[in-house]
C-alpha cells in the first residue's frame, strides 16, 4: 500500500465527519465552526522512548497516542472536539499495521466525542506519532488550568494510581503479566468526562498524571505558588500494584506516587466543595480521593504516617 | 540545556502572547479565543526525508516546518492564528541548535501573524518536527478549498516556479550555488496575505505548491471533477532553474511543472475576476500568471506551443 493508498484507507476508518466539520481531510487544511474558546494540545510519541514497537502492537501505540493528548483536554475540563493525527512511518511498517494504528486512535477519540478531522503521513526512519487536540468551552469559567490551588483548598485524584508503571516493569522485565497492569500500560484510558464533571463540581486546579503524582503535584504547586502537602498512605494504589513494587524493592507508595501515565486527574478544590466532586466522580463511574492539603509554601512535601515529611521519589521537581 | 531548561528558553523566544490567547504555553494546553471557523492543519518534516542536518542549519529547519505548515493556511485564505510546535530532537542535537530551531519557527509564525501558542518537546533518534497550524475565518465563504474549479475557469499562478527545486539540485549535487536557488530550497516564503487577497478577489479553487504545479493541478482536478489545460510554455520559472535544469538534462518547463515546495499559489478564477487576482497580487507584491483552462474532463493535461499533450512530468497524478 502506497502513501496515497495508505491515505485513502485511513480516511475510510475515520468514519463520519463531526457536526461542526466544514471540511475535513483531502483540503489544504480541515474547516470546523468554532466554539468560543479553542484549548489545543500537541503530543508526540517516539519508538524507543514511549514505547517499543517490540512489545506494543501498532494498535496499542495509535491508542496510547491519542489518549496521552485527549488526557491534556481533560486536565482543562475542555469538551473533546477534533484531532489532527501525524504518521510518520518507518519504511518496515506494514500498511495494514499503519492502518491499525490510524484506527485505534480514531476509536479512542470517538469514545471520548472526538473527531479525526485530518492528519497527515510522511515517512521517517522511525515510527513517531504527532497528535493535535482541539476541545471547546464557552467561557473562562468552565475550564481549569494549573494555577487555581490556594492554601486551604484539599487535593484530591481521581480513580488508582500506578497501574500502568507496574505493566511498563513488567514489559521491561519480562516477567509474568498481570493482565490488567499490562493493559494499563498500552491501553491507558483518557478521562475527559471526568474532567468535565470536575471542571463542574468546582475545582480550582487540575492536571492530568502523565509524570507522576509526584512531579505532577510539583507542576500545580510553581503555577499556583503554593505548597502541596500529600499524605503518602492515602495514595490509591491500583490492584496487584504492590507485588510489581515488590519486584523491584520499592515501597508501594512511594512507587505509586512517581508512577506515570496512568492519566488519572489531580485536582485542588475548596473544603466545602469536596463532597461535590465525590459525587461528580461516582456518577462517571470513578472514586475521587482526599491526598492532603494546599498550604503556604512551595513544592511537594510527601508526607509519611508520622506526618514527617519523605524524600526518595524519583523525578519531581523539589519545591 | 535539559529538556526543562529547553523549553524555559522556548519561551522566552515565543515573544508576547498573541490578542487571542487567554493561556499560553505552561499548562496542559493552551486557550485563545475563537472565530466562526476554525482552519487546521499538520504537517510533519523529517531528517532525512524533507531536509538534511548536513545541509540544513537548525533555523533552516525550524524555518521550512513553519513555512510548510502556515503555507496550509494561505491555501486557504484563512488568517493565520495561531501554531502549536512538537519537536524531537535526537541527543546530538545541542541545546543551542534546537533553540535556534524554534527561534526560526517563530520568526515566520510572527512575519504572517501568527503566534506560536504551544508546543512538546521529546527525545528521538531521529530530527522530527510537527506543526499544527490554526487560521481563522468569519464565514465559509471567505475560504476557498480544492474543490471550487469549474470548466471555464482560468487556472492562474503566482510569482515564479522552481526556484525551490534548482536549489535542492544544486545542493545535492554539491554544485556551486547560485545564492536565491540556495535560499529559495532552505527558507521557502508562505503566501497567508496573497492567499487572503487571492480569496477576497474571488478565486473558485486554491492550492499551495508544495509536491509541484503538476501534481497540485490535479488534486484540483481530482477534487473538483474537471480537466485542467495547462500551457507549458506559459509557467513562470524563476531566475536561474533554466541552468539548473540544464544540468539535469531536462527541459526547463518540464522541470518547473514537476517542482514542489516553492509555496505559489495555484488557483482557478472566473475570466471576468482575473483583473481583480492581478491587481491583489500586484498589490501584495508579485505576480499572477494565466497558465491555461479548466475544461469538462479530468486530471491534468499539459499542452505543448503546438498544443499537443506533453507526458513525462514525474510525479503527478494522471487523469
Amino acid at each position: 500500500m502506497g502513501e496515497l493508498g495508505l491515505i485513502a484507507a485511513i480516511e475510510q476508518v475515520l468514519g463520519p465527519p463531526g457536526a461542526r466539520t466544514v471540511r475535513g481531510p483531502g483540503d489544504d487544511a480541515s474547516v470546523v465552526r468554532s466554539r468560543p474558546l479553542a484549548v489545543t494540545s500537541i503530543d508526540t510519541v517516539v519508538d524507543g522512548v514511549h514505547f517499543r514497537r517490540s512489545t506494543h502492537s501498532a494498535a496499542d501505540i495509535g491508542h496510547k497516542a491519542m489518549a496521552s493528548a485527549m488526557s491534556d483536554l481533560a486536565a482543562m475540563g475542555a469538551d473533546p472536539g477534533e484531532a489532527y493525527v501525524s504518521l510518520a512511518l518507518p519504511a518496515d511498517l506494514p500498511g495494514d499495521e499503519a492502518l491499525e494504528l490510524a484506527h485505534a486512535a480514531v476509536r479512542v477519540a470517538r469514545t471520548h466525542g472526538a473527531t479525526v478531522a485530518g492528519g497527515d503521513v510522511v515517512t521517517a526512519p522511525t515510527l513517531v506519532v504527532s497528535v493535535t487536540v482541539v476541545g471547546w468551552a464557552d467561557s473562562e469559567e468552565h475550564l481549569v488550568g494549573r494555577d487555581g490551588a490556594c492554601p486551604g483548598h484539599l487535593i484530591g485524584v481521581t480513580g488508582t494510581l500506578g497501574a500502568a508503571a507496574a505493566g511498563l516493569m513488567i514489559l521491561e522485565r519480562g516477567e509474568a503479566g498481570y493482565a490488567p497492569l499490562l493493559a494499563a500500560h498500552r491501553r491507558p484510558e483518557p478521562l475527559p468526562a471526568v474532567g468535565r464533571a470536575l471542571a463542574a463540581a468546582g475545582v480550582a486546579a487540575m492536571i492530568d498524571i502523565s509524570d507522576g503524582l509526584a512531579t505532577d503535584a510539583a507542576h500545580i504547586a510553581r503555577a499556583s505558588g503554593v505548597g502541596m502537602f500529600v499524605q503518602l498512605d492515602e495514595i490509591p494504589v491500583a490492584t496487584g500494584v504492590a507485588d510489581a513494587a515488590g519486584l523491584s524493592g520499592q515501597e508501594v507508595a512511594l512507587f505509586a506516587a512517581a508512577a506515570g501515565e496512568d492519566y488519572q486527574l489531580l485536582f485542588c478544590v475548596e473544603p466545602q466543595r469536596w463532597a461535590a466532586v465525590a459525587a461528580a466522580c461516582e456518577a462517571e463511574g470513578t472514586t475521587a480521593t482526599r491526598l492532603g492539603l494546599v498550604e503556604e509554601g512551595a513544592g511537594l512535601s510527601l508526607l509519611a504516617t508520622s506526618g514527617l515529611p519523605v524524600s526518595g521519589v524519583e523525578g519531581y521537581e523539589h519545591g
